[in-house]
């Protein structure tokens, strides 16, 4: 059955699994400390333009956010995010298990803004009770948001001076950051190094088995990370893994040409949605596509093709989400206009 | 100078005093084990008319609800509450320091309602994600509210029974409940002993040095509570000092007579400010009052008289919050009168 | 019944009730904001010889050593203490509560030294695999130590010099410190003050209802110290019940009066214990006395005194604990050499 | 150059690498619901003769050790265990983080007996004071242990019966569980399932790339516990990389045959060690060699062999550790030989 309902429902690029392969009886130390981890590494600073980057890969990306966000706030401090923000809504309370609170402001299409962070910073500094509440410590945002927008330079760079002034950390959360580099020609990796204090390169969802590349940019690698990585259980015995998986990526410009592909095929996609006069809820410029189905089409729509529910707007109809990956095919595309048309049709 | 910034600005009341001055040599056992606590908590079940009813005596209001949540979730779960509930907003943390969510809803005027509970809890089962998101596992109110209002008992017997169909525990945090009892006749002690399944009855806000006191109703004390309380730092050695003063309290009515007063004062608390055309923000009926000062003002004011910050809502305006307690006197509010006719002609 | 379990059975010293009802009525700001609260904490500045203390109330032991230790750790790091420190054995695992591991020592007769810290670190940063264990941050040890022996100032001063070494922070939990100064003459307040980073000067054991002063001297109070009060559930509203009974007992040696006394009867209750024959387990010098009695004859005597279990020596053995304290009288001791007499022949 | 530090310097075996190749762009769902989780799942039930048990999927070891035990645990409870075991000396304070004391048992060869947890348990529940302690609420067990030593059957059904008639949870962490069954015949698969209430299944160090599988026999998985592993930052959104690898793993006993082969392996390698006159340290049973060196020779050693610090008895010897695993072949053992006729000679 075809299945569009994420971008991580196929495995790796098929050169990062011959990699695996072909590495596969190389006698390598554990713990990211392996020839791969260390090549991975050096190929990451130079494509986020920053030697003096720190970079660590984990595994997944609540793990990621979690250990990244508990292992630089002090217990007074929380993260603030969109209301929608993957930490906020669906990491079943991650964070507060680190025991931080997730500061959320409302968001305008997943985003929040330079002037929301200083408003909410400036209120909080004159509140009289503020010594009796969460101190703002970061800001956490996601680029794609989990909407599919983007931010623009100014926005993210204005977020950056804002972050600068008040002392908070700005994390970026690039659990798809191929997909919104390749979506948003505005933004480059070295902008999102030199503005973001630390960010994720995604794999998981861009065409790695698993792994996500944490960059210390703006800071340094807080001390003894690696450490706080093995007490949150997140550092894997064969870091080869990920260190071969983010090597192959970043040799040849691998992980651009997956997103990019992604993206051009996301352009196919809303062609097929628009032919059939879907209703777009909305319509994004990256890979995740949300679309307003009525239920008895989405019944018919669940017996030809995998999607993602994704909010319920009342009674009779459903948002889902489609998605393309790396590896989606013109194939699989016009086999989705041929559902289209025979689900719509009934 | 006088204040009125809160309803903790005074010791206790003298007869609880008296007490502790009488028992003070008599040796007791320790850790709440001791005749008074005995003692109080018979009078408690007696007072709440429940006789199976767990009672347990803690230090403060913050750390009871810590406690209480922490005790009673489990790690996949959060507490719902209206957005500026105590818990939420000015607790530092204090229940995700636990490791547990909080769930705001927005509140109308402090409250939340059945209705948004019976919401909240379907969108959140109906929505295909749940399972990656915390789970809703008790529902915290405060009566009086943040805001100073009060549930009525049909709004409190809603949030009872959608809190029993759905399987949530209501919490119910009584920091002034007995100014809320004494204001608001429409719901009694035991009323609310048999519409929450756990809640506290607040001393320090209402004539205690310190104390409150949790009562478990609708649902046992959970196994092993008082290690519980041990672990999280909260068991006093000295048990008797809760004992005592609960057990004055509980005694000829002392509770409720000095909520009364409070709210009497209050009553002429409110003739003063209106005498003076002052803007409630918003007027109560119970002992906390909010005003809308001119900075201005506020600032002459301030040389006269404490009160607390509430809110800013713009740049040349501040709302304060004056309270009266059960130690109020009448030349107290003689005198605020004196100052609002000298500052406010200023 | 005659009650000698421990130094917890009485209240207060009445000074200290008598000052608690004179200012009963004085309206005073909250959260040790007010003036008693200065008043003592530049009383124990002036008695621990050292100006730029920070000094904070707190109510009880356990709760100071989790707020103590948890605000000063890192997350990568563990506080090395005594295998039978009260962290270690008897908080319900309060440390471990916060995320940290206590690090265990064996102790010798309830004390570690310089050497065992020594030992130690060096091994632990030798150890090949480190980076995936618990660092040591903290080195926690009680004076008078859990079995009521007490360091000697030579043991202090070379652990002071160890932690400094290594840059541990030694803290020193003084739950009853001042039974500690009076029967140790060697080491001096200010001596603990110049050699600890950090310590406490307990009071719940030592003639308070409740409240520990803990004293920053080696270090500063960490930032927003408050705040992680406040978090933990420990800031007290009405923080004028500590700062009343500090002031008090810091006003004309009364802390060390009441400690001289628990002391001198400590001798006469030795006295008892030698003249009955009992077999000390073992004799100290400080105001808690370990015996080992059958256990035919401690069912006799729980019939008239109340003790503590200590431990279990064997099947037919115990180790009780009897206490004195700053309100033990003469008569007590008394009785306890007639009931002795009686039991002990029976 | 050779490497025998551990049994996680090669990749995974050739079959788990062709599967995951084979079925690389077969559309799958997420977060362990594929039907090679589901083939797997079903696979190891037959394996463990148990058709209810709950499998689960899980990355690394500590990540297992860290959510089994908080998700079994209640607030209240430690975890009994080994005091060389791995969560209390090599997972950073994984278990802590997680707000739960780890409760040392003095080890024998590395293991602990149903003698020891009957002591402990009584001895707690006899203590007085146990209301202020950790209850034990699960005894940890490693098969092999982190000294290589086995359980035999009788004593894994020694624990099994002390933990069932004290309701502690039986939990055996089996990360290099293939080695322990092929080594010691007198435990199967099929026992341990019998034995234990939840175990884990070993995969990255027996030959896969990572993965561990829990499986629950004696209790039932805890509710919800997909959103706690979330919660956990653990949830594999790629599942199938899990699912696959276990499948292959338990088809035609690969899993047992790689086992079989370290264990081979590892007879050879004791005949070198012992051909060459050195000290084991202990010699074991299973796939973990442990040789005593002097640092002269060790310091020769380093320059051709990669070996696992042990630990460091005096200042002049070190204990390594040579490991064999799924991968090794007589020509690595060969090399060996000629590298210790080198450097020992020296």
């Amino acid at each position: 059955m075809l299945n569009l309902a994420s971008d991580y429902v196929e495995g790796a690029h098929p050169k990062i699994l011959e990699k695996l392969m072909q590495t596969n009886l190389e006698q390598l130390s554990g713990y990211g400390s392996d020839v791969y981890c260390q090549s991975a590494r050096e190929k990451i600073r130079r494509a986020v333009k920053n030697d003096a980057a720190d970079v660590f890969f984990l595994v997944g990306g609540t793990q990621t956010n979690e250990i990244v966000i508990s292992s630089l706030l002090r217990p007074y401090e929380g993260v603030i995010c969109a209301d929608e923000g993957h930490i906020a809504a669906h990491e079943a309370g991650a964070v507060e298990s680190t025991g931080h609170k997730v500061l959320p402001l409302p968001s305008n299409n997943g985003k929040i803004s330079a002037a929301q962070v200083q408003a909410y910073t400036e209120a909080f500094y004159a509140d009289g009770n503020h010594t009796h509440m969460v101190f703002p410590g970061m800001v956490y945002i996601s680029h794609p948001t989990e909407s599919g927008t983007l931010y623009s330079y100014d926005e993210l760079q204005a977020l950056s001076e804002v972050c600068r002034k008040h002392h908070l950390i700005l994390f970026l959360d690039g659990a798809r950051l191929g997909y919104g580099l390749s979506a948003g020609k505005d933004v480059t990796l070295p902008d999102i190094a030199r503005l973001c204090d630390v960010f994720y390169i995604g794999g998981t969802k861009v065409g790695l088995l698993c792994g996500e590349a944490v960059v210390f940019t703006g800071i340094h690698e807080p001390d003894h990370f690696l450490t706080m990585v093995k007490q949150r259980g997140a550092l894997l015995a064969k870091g080869r893994l990920l260190g071969v998986q983010f090597d192959v990526a970043f040799t040849d410009d691998l992980y651009f040409r997956m997103s990019d592909h992604a993206i051009a095929m996301a352009d196919k996609l809303k062609e097929v949605i628009r032919r059939h006069g879907l209703t777009f809820c909305p319509e994004t410029v990256t890979n995740q596509q949300f679309i307003l189905l009525e239920n008895r089409v989405l019944r018919e729509l669940d017996r030809y093709v995998v999607s993602s529910f994704w909010s319920a707007p009342d009674a009779d109809h459903t948002v889902i989400r489609l998605c393309t990956s790396w590896a989606t095919t013109d194939e699989q595309l016009q086999e989705l206009d041929r559902i289209f048309s025979m689900v719509i049709k009934a």
